[in-house]
């Protein structure tokens, strides 16, 4: 396999754009050329868009942007992942050099979201996510919610002490996205302004999730040798349905990503001086850190109240802001998080340190299609502390037709979430609960009522047009159901009196 | 560059389908395979998928594939090029074997269409095409019917013999359909039945056209080898729009495409012993062959006519039906192509001859990003007579902007269509011309009356929020016009009575 080089990078600043999607491909795709004529020994253009279709309205957009740089003739595709198409470009870019196919290739990520209303980007982003889950109302906000909600109790914390963890979060990646010129937010964010933010979906917050942004950001790949080389890259994937999956707290996406790319490079977790990690919402920063081995699992949360993950923390996390601050232009955040690593380690960004060796981690739709990219400076040390993680086993999920699975009439509550930011038909506040019912079977619900909910309550469902909607079975029908089934062993129990009378 | 060798191919029957996008991957997937467990050896996936997102309503394609075949886990990606999309998954898995990063990979492709209005299909389809002649009402079927009105003129066709040759490919190609049971169309089509059908865009009927259609194909690519072996595959790329083009009755896209695969697979037309080439409309299978270096330009209508290019012929053409019998499910049509090649030259398809060396060609959009592969049993006999023509000089196409150029009051019609079939918000028939105006350059109009239109006609033309419309110039006007020009000149002229008139 042919070693593959960074041989410039390029990005819009992130936030809100006038400018068409191709234009903000323009200005990025100049930058990372530096100058240089677009045709100029570009051997092709892999270009990551997430929905153009429904963003902008257009299809055809490979043909459109390599049109509007001015140099048809050159091939140009586009590669969709979700949320990580940016990554999956540069992925595909990457094989392009590494099969000695191209020589020298652009890679480019887009997506213009804010001319949309906040309800039609709600709904195409819920597009990536089951459609059975979608018909019960659930957003993206509303699964990560349910994630977080299972990764409190799975960890024992207190519902202050999660908190204070995602609000760490936060503020640490606003503190940074303050410091990055080319960041939506160049703000910090006070504890007092997390908490007098609105609920998205329980516990998520408003300033728990990535903001809707215009962007692109662009990467020249070559095979001749520069002072910059990607040596890991790696994709998984994940089940789709949180009502399929076997874990909450941890994506197997991430997972087998990460084993990839460590393993092409060489390197283990311990190797890495900072990473650029999907905040889309701020508990999936932590799960991430986790599931890449930099914090024992349930241990990433408490490494945030630490400062190990600030700027000047033993490993910073998303020191460009992340999502959070940065900007979310769905397509463009997989490839604008290895632009940013790669000007921190060329140095264009002013560190205490002299990072050599940067991880980048990218989420494709509910963490069903994940990369990691490993970037490394030429004359970094060789690694140290080899201890990659193993590849995962393969899920062997069979999906599961809620349609045509029985549901039995009473479950128990796995997770759940109310969700106050609803797609159109949804009115507010909606609980969501996932329900593992009598079979073993674990299936989303719409809640009937807005009863308090936790984790392992006992609830009556029923199924309406395929949508299933549960009611929390209150303390007296409990009993009364106790009552129910004593009374009905005793009637069911043979006795002679009974015999007698059937006799009669 | 690693060998690649095919391991298997699948393809469901193509026409209307009412099974799930992904259960048509399922099955495809499963024949290709060949029984084996689909996460069975298979490293990532490949998805080539035009626009699930407003044909079905789907985003994040690839997720839900690799979820309902039932291997989470396995990397997945999707590929999108238009109406190429097929061939661009096979180009980019081509790659991934190529580079070593994986040993075994499936690649998909299909598109799910039937259950949609033919007016939303025919607005889906539109987004491919350049906006602004979007915007006069330009659909895919008008622009292929202006560039065959164009091809007429050039080679000096009369009207019959242009429709001669048109019928004769969709004979043709009916034909072949008529012996292909995955075939949408199973029947040959008669003379009368060709003329009978009604006009979509002059000159183009309904018979020109591909139809609308659900399947899926698939292909697994190996690094073992089998006795079946991609030696060459090439992209290219064209001017998006019909106004920036220089030339119409050539494919810049497919000359690159197929240079670069004809270099890389060492070898030239007259090694091809049969092809498959997107024949969407029935006159780019003509330009096609052409393109391809089978026939000279201007000659590929004639080498259908002779019989060259049937089945039996000395270089047959389409020989499963191609687009226009077989079915044209937009993402699936590029690797159906490499699917059918592969039968064809394993033998699978009962043939008078064993043809060793097939090539497929794809187009995406109006051929803005088109793609060449050559397939060969590794039992060929090596190349004979290579003559690969040289890779094209680039476009250095700068993109004019209709909306902020000049445009003069007048113009000469470049090409012309009468649109049946229109886009909704406009009413037929609809006269549509490129013209070109006083500066020289080239703009879409719509016909203000349906004129009896014809190329180099003069035109005037006027601007009405951003939409051209022409009308043509009539005899009078032209007198007219002749008359007040000379007026004016002499008018203009300094003559000794109006100086003294001037000065008194």
């Amino acid at each position: 396999m042919h070693a593959v080089y960074i041989g410039g990078v390029g990005m819009t600043k992130f936030g809100k754009d006038a400018r068409p999607l191709v234009e903000l491909f323009k200005q990025a795709a100049g930058e990372a050329l530096g100058g240089a004529t677009p045709s100029d020994g570009i051997d092709a253009v892999y270009i990551g868009v997430m929905n153009c279709e429904e963003f902008i309205g257009e299809s055809n957009i490979a043909s459109q942007t390599i049109d509007a740089l001015g140099f048809a003739g050159t091939p140009a595709l586009r590669v969709e992942t979700a949320s990580s198409a940016g990554a999956a470009a540069l992925f595909t870019g990457f094989q392009a050099i590494a099969s000695e196919c191209y020589r020298r290739v652009l890679v480019l990520a887009g997506e213009k979201m804010t001319h949309l209303s906040t309800s039609t980007t709600t709904r195409v982003l819920a597009e990536v996510i089951d459609q059975e889950e979608r018909l019960c109302g659930a957003t993206m906000p509303a699964l990560a919610a349910m994630i977080t909600e299972k990764y409190r109790r799975k960890y024992h914390l207190s519902h202050s002490r999660l908190q204070n963890m995602l609000c760490a979060v936060a503020m640490k990646n606003h503190l940074n996205g303050a410091q990055n010129p080319l960041a939506q937010f160049q703000h910090g964010i006070t504890r007092d302004a997390y908490l007098n933010s609105k609920f998205v979906a329980t516990p998520l917050r408003l300033y728990d999730c990535a903001p809707i942004t215009d962007g692109a950001a662009a990467v020249v790949l070559t095979c001749d040798k520069t002072d910059l080389r990607i040596t890991g890259i790696g994709q998984g994937t994940g089940p789709l349905s949180l009502r399929d999956r076997e874990t909450f707290t941890s994506f197997p996406a991430t997972l087998a990503a990460a084993a990839r790319a460590y393993q092409m490079a060489g390197v283990g977790p311990k190797d890495i001086d900072f990473a650029e990690v999907h905040d889309a919402f701020t508990p999936f920063e932590i799960i991430t850190t986790e599931d890449l081995g930099f914090f024992p699992a349930g241990k990433g949360g408490e490494a945030v109240l630490d400062g190990k993950t600030a700027l000047d923390g033993v490993l910073p996390i998303n020191p460009s802001g992340g999502l959070k601050a940065r900007g979310h232009p769905v397509g463009a955040s997989g490839l604008a998080q290895v632009v940013e690593a790669c000007k921190r380690l060329k140095g264009d960004i002013a560190s205490k340190r002299s990072p050599k060796r940067g991880l980048t981690q990218s989420t494709g739709g509910l963490a069903t299609n994940n990369f990691v990219t490993i970037l490394e400076r030429t004359d970094a040390p060789p690694a140290q502390k080899l201890a990659a993680p193993a590849l995962p086993p393969a899920a062997t999920t069979q999906r599961r037709k809620l349609s045509t699975s029985r549901v039995s009439e009473e479950g128990v509550i796995e997770t759940f979430t109310t969700l106050y930011v609803t797609p159109d038909g949804f009115l507010p506040p909606l609980a969501l609960a996932l329900v593992r019912d009598r079979y073993g079977s674990l299936l989303m619900a719409q809640g009937e009522d807005d009863t308090q909910l936790k984790i392992g309550q006992e609830v009556f469902l029923r199924r309406v047009d395929g949508v299933c909607f549960f009611t929390v079975k209150s303390q007296i029908q409990k009993v009364q159901e106790a009552f129910m089934k004593l009374f009905r062993r005793k009637e069911a129990m043979p006795s002679k009196d009974n015999r007698g009378g059937d006799q009669s």
